[in-house]
């Protein structure tokens, strides 16, 4: 049982709702004004004009505090993630290619405030060339025998899946995960884009999937909501995943690919936006982010193609995953942002060449997607670990029949979900 | 019974499914040649590729066909609006203001070539103020009377409902309306944004309503479909509705603009989306377009609030119609867009003197979502017609007894199918 909120507690609650007809602070004692800018911090509610109402105050504790976090008066959202997301923060980073150096020196201005986790592809054999500077935990296939051992046949990290290695491992709030051929996008000023930045954005605010708001994110600065849009629904929900995007080589499919070699993306679109309830989508894991602690469980290596290859168009695994989480973000209620953050995608792979494996993907998706589209979980389902086992005994018995990597696909998922179990039980 | 098609138009339907496979058209015929030519711009399949293809074919007739429909190499998608379309639009506008002059002279660059409707708000005294020079008609107080007549009590086109009577008169393929107290937006290099050819393109091009395509548009030029999206979605269907944008004065409600008096849109989000199947979406009429043979009869002026007025936020009869039309589009299989294009929003109204009035809107809205979010019509229902009648019957038996707002919003539907047939039956 929690304990009963004190009446500080109750008052800074209400405090927090009402802050716009705070015109004043002056009166309050420092003890309680400090611990209203730490409570308005966390509910990310710090903005322009509520800072200046606490720098106003002149109370010296505040001040120092403001001043220690480096919180300044900024056009964009005042959200010091420097110092206040850090430590709730991995970024998952999984090593398909020996040398890192290129990779993470152009990542370093963003990567090197966060902890991260680089997970080895068991497949790439010899030493990782890692930069020194960055705070890390590296896993190799001798740490990954050692955590699944002989506990399951049906997992396997091999490839783009030994990312999901280090989502098993971390056990912080929000999980950052890029691809290590991507590199950060240069917005018109020619400035790397803070990608991390605008992951922790999206996770951290409202999600809206109930009613499409025109002028996209209602919580993006500048914005929101439209005339019309019901108040009731005003306030949101959680959101549980941001899928980030891609500018020069997008993700397409090895057929699209390679009719149309010389289509790039290059089109910046300045938003971000909740995925409507019961919506699916084609989650791309080159670029995305998610709340481990809601959806942790639901991201999980279960759809391995018999072909599977080390370049994306020759993979579904992510597309799989990103239908298992929005199912079960529809079902608690929870939100999937796409949009911003954009990287920068180099080229790797020919995709002529992967034509001859990946229309297999291509081919499962025709009856992947009706599937996921028509799954519905049981009350009973009311956490990630719950939903998943319900979208698997599902997968079993509705794709299962139809072709042998679905039934494989159904296995994986509980065995998943055991590991998960067993790895926090201790 | 249609005629069976001939050869050649099957032999032109094939070369337009494989355009990318031909590298010569200099063998074909010229009368066979033209032909193809004038398909493939109807087919909107004309891009720069296929333009280099029919010029390097010498022939004069082509040479002097895309001579005169001024066609020439950009970066756009290559759409000749300006003379395929213009007998298919009607433009039309609801005049709440007299003098038009300022309005309508920037917008004639995109005005000029296409047919006016304008409708004067029938509260409006006096003669309107129009320029010379455009190809329009003008509806009055004593037109719409002689039209409607003592036929129905319930239809009311006063205020922004006048477009109504306009969008009941016009016989075109393609209506777009835009608010008399917007004006062309500015791209980045201070040129006005041509919205009337947005609009055309975005109801020309197919809509993807049945899955969430995470770089918008594929049908833009650059975009295409993602890795993952099935293949046998990927034609699309047809679009019905497509709702533009509004930069400085956005549309918030009266609340919201109260609140932040000093909030203006100067976001420019460069993307085209289709608005998912089952998602509902506050549709603003300032800016809009729709394919009046498919959606025409779902655009009524049927939701008034007791004391509606003559600035947007006063009004809702805009999100009401948007939902029925929402609600139309999910069931005949349409397509909504939103997004691109853009107009810019002058003042017009005190929103703190508006907050008297409105939140009568708003608070029906709480009722009115949740309606249209479950509403289900029958298999029978197999045209726009069919659908608003059997909306309108569940308006007047689940919202009715709430409020006579929505009774009266139900007896209009049925009186506004009655007179669209009544008019087309003459």
């Amino acid at each position: 049982m929690r304990n009963p909120p004190t009446l500080l507690s109750l008052t800074i609650d209400s405090a927090l709702i009402n802050f716009s007809t705070i015109s004043d602070l002056s009166f309050v004692p420092e003890h309680i004004l400090l611990e209203l800018f730490v409570r308005t911090l966390k509910a990310g509610k710090l903005n322009e004009k509520i800072l200046k109402l606490f720098v106003a105050t002149g109370k010296e504790e505040i001040l120092s505090v403001i001043e220690s976090l480096n919180i300044q008066h900024i056009l964009v959202p005042v959200l010091p993630t420097r110092k206040l997301f850090h430590d709730e923060v991995d970024i998952v980073i999984g090593a398909l290619q020996p040398d890192l150096t290129s990779f993470m020196e152009q990542w370093r201005p963003f990567f090197s405030r966060f902890h991260l986790i680089i997970v080895q592809d068991p497949d790439l054999k010899g030493e990782l060339k890692i930069p020194e500077g960055f705070n890390l935990n590296l896993y190799t296939k001798s740490d990954i025998d050692k955590v699944v051992g002989s506990s399951s046949n049906a997992i396997s990290f091999s490839g783009y899946s030994c990312r999901y290695f280090g989502y098993l491992m971390s056990r912080n709030k929000y999980i950052i995960s890029i691809d290590d051929d991507c590199i950060p996008a240069k917005n018109s000023n020619g400035e790397p884009i803070d990608a991390i930045s605008q992951h922790i954005i999206n996770l951290t605010t409202p999600a809206t999937p109930f009613f499409f708001n025109t002028l996209y994110d209602p919580f993006c600065e500048g914005a929101d909501f439209v005339r019309g849009y019901p108040f009731s629904l005003r306030s949101g929900v959680e959101c549980g995943l941001s899928c980030g995007l891609w500018l020069n080589l997008a993700d397409y499919d090895a057929p699209t690919q390679s009719l149309k070699p010389d289509l790039k993306n290059s089109r910046y679109v300045d938003a971000v936006l909740t995925v409507p309830a019961r919506t699916m989508l084609p989650v791309s894991g080159i670029n995305i982010s998610f709340n481990n602690e809601l959806v942790g469980p639901a991201l999980l290596p279960a759809f391995r193609l018999a072909k599977e290859g080390k370049v994306r168009w020759e993979t579904v695994e992510d597309i799989w995953t990103g239908m298992c989480v929005k199912v079960v973000c529809d079902h608690l209620r929870l939100g999937v942002k796409s949009g911003l953050p954009y990287v920068w995608r180099q080229e790797r792979g020919n995709a002529v060449e992967s034509l001859k494996k990946e229309w297999e993907g291509v081919k499962l998706m025709e009856d992947v997607v009706p599937f996921f589209q028509s799954v519905r979980l049981s009350e009973s389902a009311v956490t990630a670990e719950d939903c998943v086992v319900e979208i698997a005994s599902s997968v079993k018995e509705h794709l299962g029949p139809l072709n042998p990597t679905f039934a494989h696909a159904a296995e994986t998922m509980v065995e998943w979900i055991k590991l998960w179990k067993r790895l926090r039980a201790n």
